[in-house]
């Protein structure tokens, strides 16, 4: 590509370094910028720049967060006692949309993977232990994705816990909603055969 | 979507006001300048600034440019008797590229398009013709798209300039090169045996 001006290439090359945005389309979206009124695309730019210098992990769950601790750890109304361990902060939203969970995270920042390079020593773990072994924890629910990676994950951290008299669980595996049986993979449906659930008890949960 | 900071949320409605990134590209692209290191993302975030409040038009040709002329119009070598006129900056970028063309551009910003209301007086169409009529200019090369948009913007000028002795040309229609006859439409495949070319002319601009 042949630019006329040095600072749109400089533009065109830092968007072409986010994930899956090309050249092509990083020139359109910096010649969306440019079309713009000047404001707006300083709201823009100075968006991202006080997101990244202000913005910091909370100490207790490594939740995105304003302050030193997260809305979620700060808030009164959560269960303290009761931890769901997910892999990003992606799937703390995820689960918050639902408005069905009323206790506190622990973001992993990653899963145990040794293939792509990552082992317990780049996760929070530790802090994870740390928590738990600080007493006052019931219950530890594993909200990782059902992979071996996640699965692995899982096994590593109870492990480290075996001695803890706490409950570890794991949200259940089966057919979505909407999906259709015929077209399940045999592993998701022999768990759910495996896991069934009294209709009592599925009906209390569901309406 | 429920966020937990609300810089990161400021940071992804910003970025999902850009064509063809919705809430959730937006927060994967946010939440990737969240793990890269603080300087990379103020790179980002300046060259997005700097790129905005300085980046100018061309005063002849309404290229993009760092200065008050664009590379192009600067250039000593180009032929400034050869206007080639586009749409857009991004079709400038394109001919470039082919390292074919020597001549100088005008970019009209637009094309006459009533249903979208974009009218003649939108475009940088009086100053195109305050460059033909100040003289010097041989010939207008149209590089538009070829649509009844292209082709109104491109009879609407050319009766503009109906009383300049200028040769006005228009880029050819065809088969493009790798595409197959069989799939082509009726109307370039009209167009290009009606505009069909010695095969001696040919191949001394192809081979």
């Amino acid at each position: 590509m042949i630019f006329s001006s040095a600072l749109l290439e400089n533009a065109v090359n830092e968007f072409a370094k986010l994930p899956g945005i090309g050249k092509k389309t990083a020139l359109r979206l910096v010649l969306h910028l440019v079309k713009k009124e000047p404001v707006e695309t300083a709201r823009f730019s100075e968006a991202i720049a006080a997101m990244r210098s202000k913005i910091r992990f909370c100490s207790n769950c490594f939740n995105i967060s304003d302050k030193e601790e997260c809305n979620i750890c700060s808030n009164p109304l959560r269960k303290k006692e009761m931890i769901c361990v997910v892999e990003s902060i992606r799937d703390v939203m995820a689960i918050e949309s639902t408005q069905q969970f009323n206790g506190v995270y622990h973001v992993l920042g990653g899963i145990i993977s040794p293939l792509d390079g990552v082992g317990p020593d780049q996760l929070n773990i530790d802090q994870l232990v740390k928590r738990v072994k600080a007493g006052d924890i019931e219950e530890l629910i594993f909200a990782l994705n059902p992979n071996i990676q996640g699965d692995t994950t899982v096994y590593y951290i109870g492990r480290l816990l075996k001695t803890e008299t706490i409950k570890i669980t794991t949200i259940a595996r089966g057919i979505a909603f909407g999906g259709e049986l015929e077209f399940a993979d045999e592993m998701t449906l022999a768990k759910s055969i495996s896991n069934r659930i009294a209709v009592e008890q599925y009906i209390s949960t569901t309406g």
